[in-house]
């Protein structure tokens, strides 16, 4: 059994490939200092190379005339891969714990719409036994006519809220201006789906000092999750929660279709903690309670849901939200299944 | 409260239809018995309409100037409707029960490559508790260069591992021709994801005595299954049995993406069993038990899984295929969460 | 630049494989006649592999210990490939050519429901300059409830507008044991969308001496298209022409997304003629004849729509049929394209 | 054919549904000054309501109990719409103009990468006839590890290019910190994709005086994208143009499948201007020329291309800029079916 040291990079020349177009690439390999390989079969002509993983990652090699096929063998993350950390990373929320063996229950309202109600359902997640609260205060809404949050008035609220209940806060950061505002009085920034690749958030949150919860994009790839967590990490903050809310599909019943094997695929990839939002992928109520159950047996490590006092008169995501009265049950059940995979709550 | 009788359609004309296009439309309902009633808004008119269900489903008024939208208001299927029978259908397959709390765990080979593989995996699978075999006699395969399966030599292969294991058998029916060899062997009769729309197939299958196990197709839509499973039904066969196997979306990570949320929407809206198949969506063994789980979770009435003796040597679907001598502790990891769901096996 | 035989399929082993793990996958494809020579990086073992072309597409390697991604080099089709036959391939149907700078224009109703409505259309068609007649005797429809075309007496129908038109006739093969019928009638076999994966149908189609037409199915990939049409040309028939006709996607205002690309990149791919169907797609007549001009300029082979005496009574896709009074217009204007592109009709 | 005014909101309650639930929605509806109007049917009963749009559309009726559907007859957006403003709206950049009879042939390099680059690609499209320059000084990328632009420095160098050629400028917008720097340099500014619904930025332009550019998201409707130009002009800036650039599909030969069959939706729908971006669907040079061609086929008011001197060496998407020595020939193929189209270019 012959070895060799094996390729990083592997470039297909397609059946039509005159040797030529095989030397511009190697050649051009060489100029930015990557060495190459060639070997020729029956059908296609294989270029191996080895370099440095950026270089590899960047290199337009598609637009060479005669290239059918560029492989990256390489992963094009590092700082989030299994690879850098083999052992599973737990996340420290002001003494809760998420990751590995503990499990995050985190949930609170959609967003703040008044005092009142920010409260009321503070203290219905507390007295179940949540390990952080939810809610926001900047929201982005598809309609420009529809409520956008609170704002700075929102945060206020919910400084309240966690210094009453003594839960770790996780909310929104919309805009980069806000990162100030938002880093005071969050214990967990949270990046929404729809900026997973809004690069500037992005890394605006890798620069500060508190834990970003990252939701997966409706129409991203599991890889390009990965990549906007190292984003993050680049930045130099280690501590990132990755969310699966749900991808865009054909199928119309639901809003999304929560795509669970996101979970144990991404436990395979990376040491990050992996959680599920099951009330956005349903938007409607009667669902979140399976495929939060689901999404805890599948192997998530939390899942975070909203409550509302009273879902019918709520300005944002009403059809989704528990009840608050409801909220008490709808955890008992989910802590069941936490238990049977061995975790604890916290 | 002003009340009237509802409208079963709704015909929605643009902003910039006439009233003759308007009475045109209505001309041609009562034309073939429909009655129409106008309203006029601000900027749209709408025309409700009552009649049959079957007319009403197949009038092409898309198809009339003006016209801009048109809304089924009833459901375009019944026999399968929770409407029609209030109570989850339970299906049993000689003593062998599915549906309610009735959990069915099947398993066996993807496919019968020879006598001992098959017997041995049914022996095993058996050993372990399952309600149910399943195995392929006749295969479709994306390649006409791979194993196509060994026909009517394979059902007699499975008719001994059945007597000998006294398991019922799930067997897919391909090709219309076969119909009366596949009958007389199977105890449950698979129509395969690639023919859920093979109206030819669905309707051989409605006119046998044998229970049919319909699984979703990788493109459709959760209507278009339970319409499916009507053409069944319409033939005045009563069990189906439907199953979830995963869609065709951008993400490329697993061979398809396993939409669980499907379980709990399909319960709401048919009487009918609804199951889980989380080898083919997965595509690799090691995402299996998490998705199996997370589908009992989810409250599927069952699963059906692929054992092989020595996956790395099968002809078919080896990467998926859960190793015989791992299975009993793969089926006491399931029946855990059936047993926490309220639910016994069989 | 040193060079050695190409690998015609490279397995990556993953980061934590073991020095056993790799022996064991070269020892079995030793096993079975697969050379393989392996190469040691920073990140990955990468094993190439040389041998059989269908060998090597059917070895469950993923499902081997240490295995993280198997990549075949070589293509998995070979009949259809351009590798194997580089000029395009015109297909002569009674005169009518289709393929390389010989455009096809099929057109004709959707369904067969009346002589009268058949013979009319067919009259019309005809008139405007078509070289292929289309029409439905057998129906694939969604709801059990709606018509299903008028079967063997559709047949007659169409045969009687295939006389007196002189048109070659294009008619879809629905079941298996409906072939000799339909092979009588047809001068072109159409296997249609949902049908694309039933490969008892397509072995029958490639047994006939008929060319045959095959539609993308829903959520078929290029590759599975191209693999279905490996199918009819390995039983010896090689007058195939693939069909785009729409793709599941999450967008809903048309009843299927175009995917023009497809045209561009199946043409690299295969030395078949591609056409495109805009009808399906679009579900809109306002739309059939922007996507029709469309497609021509993305370099289709030929375009196939439906036509109707009047759309409002269609029995079938009433909403997407050209009224034939405007067939004539439609086919002037899809034809200033085809002359702008350097091709004739027929 | 009696008429009543019509519903502009339906509420479809379940079969199941209480006389008491149907009463409980319609006092909430009276309650925010909504008028309802009750009729009931076989199967569901059917509540129309009247209100205003932005209230009908905010309301949380899911959340009621027995609510099965909720159907929005009127349109959820208002400014962008063709019932607003009949006729096409057209885009005048400095005496270009782009709308109706005008198209706008967009192109320039991805990326400055540096001034020569920039200036040499500049005057070949200038040469060429185009009537803007595109190119980026901010760029988001999948990868923290590849090529970010130039950022203010390469606003300078289009600031020349742009001086040297007389050509407005199209030009992204990342960051709302960066948008007066933008806004000074930039003739037309670009919303990305992943920025489509980054409501932040869309506010922040639609209160600059400069048009804006669009772009579709890869997992976006077309009424997602015309509610993200509605966040636009409810600022105030009415000149917006939408850019179709491919979406998220389960088809992996091209990077996106571009969706054509958006461009006469749109149209329909809107007054706006609609182009086309193959260049990023395609992610491959040799597809981009049939994809422009079929994009003007289809009807879009103009297209938007990538341009390098040396694809081969490019910073980013190399593979799919168009090298300029072969631009000019792309543009007259290009402007050949313009003016079939009956259009001319600017």
């Amino acid at each position: 059994m012959a070895t060799q040291v094996a390729p990083e990079l592997l470039i297909v020349m397609g059946a039509g490939a005159t040797p030529a177009q095989t030397e511009h690439v190697v050649a051009r390999l060489a100029e930015v200092g990557v060495s190459a390989r060639v070997s020729r079969g029956r059908e296609a002509t294989v270029i191996g190379a080895i370099g440095e993983r950026d270089l590899l990652a960047s290199l337009p090699l598609e637009a060479y005339p005669g290239v059918e096929q560029v492989l990256l063998i390489v992963k094009p993350y590092k700082l989030v891969s299994r690879e850098l950390a083999a052992d599973p990373t737990v996340i420290d929320v002001n003494g809760r714990l998420l990751g590995d063996s503990h499990f995050g229950l985190i949930a609170g309202p959609c967003t703040v719409e008044y005092r009142e109600q920010t409260l009321e359902t503070a203290r219905v997640v507390a007295a179940a036994g949540v390990t952080m609260l939810r809610g926001g205060a900047y929201k982005p809404r598809t309609s420009p006519y529809t409520f956008q949050g609170l704002g700075a008035a929102g945060l206020e609220i919910l400084a309240e809220a966690r210094a009453e209940t003594g839960l770790p806060l996780v909310t929104e950061l919309l805009d980069p201006r806000d990162v100030e505002a938002v880093v005071d009085t969050a214990d967990v920034i949270q990046i929404g789906a729809r900026n997973m690749q809004n690069f500037i958030l992005l890394s605006e949150a890798g620069r500060s000092a508190k834990p970003v919860l990252l939701k997966r994009g409706p129409s991203a790839s599991l890889e390009e999750l990965l990549m906007a967590a190292e984003y993050v990490m680049k930045e130099g903050n280690e501590r990132v929660i990755l969310c699966e809310r749900g991808i865009k599909t054909f199928e119309t019943t639901m809003r999304y279709t929560l795509d669970l094997g996101a979970v144990p695929v991404l436990k395979q990839e990376t040491h990050l903690p992996v959680i599920v939002d099951p009330s956005h992928a349903a938007g409607r109520r009667d669902l979140v309670l399976p495929l939060a159950r689901a999404a805890v047996a599948a192997g998530a490590d939390g899942i975070i849901v909203e409550v509302h006092p009273r879902p019918e008169e709520a300005l944002c995501d009403g059809p989704q939200q528990i009840p608050a009265d409801e909220f008490a049950e709808f955890a008992r059940e989910v802590v069941s299944v936490v238990t049977l995979m061995g975790k604890t709550v916290g």
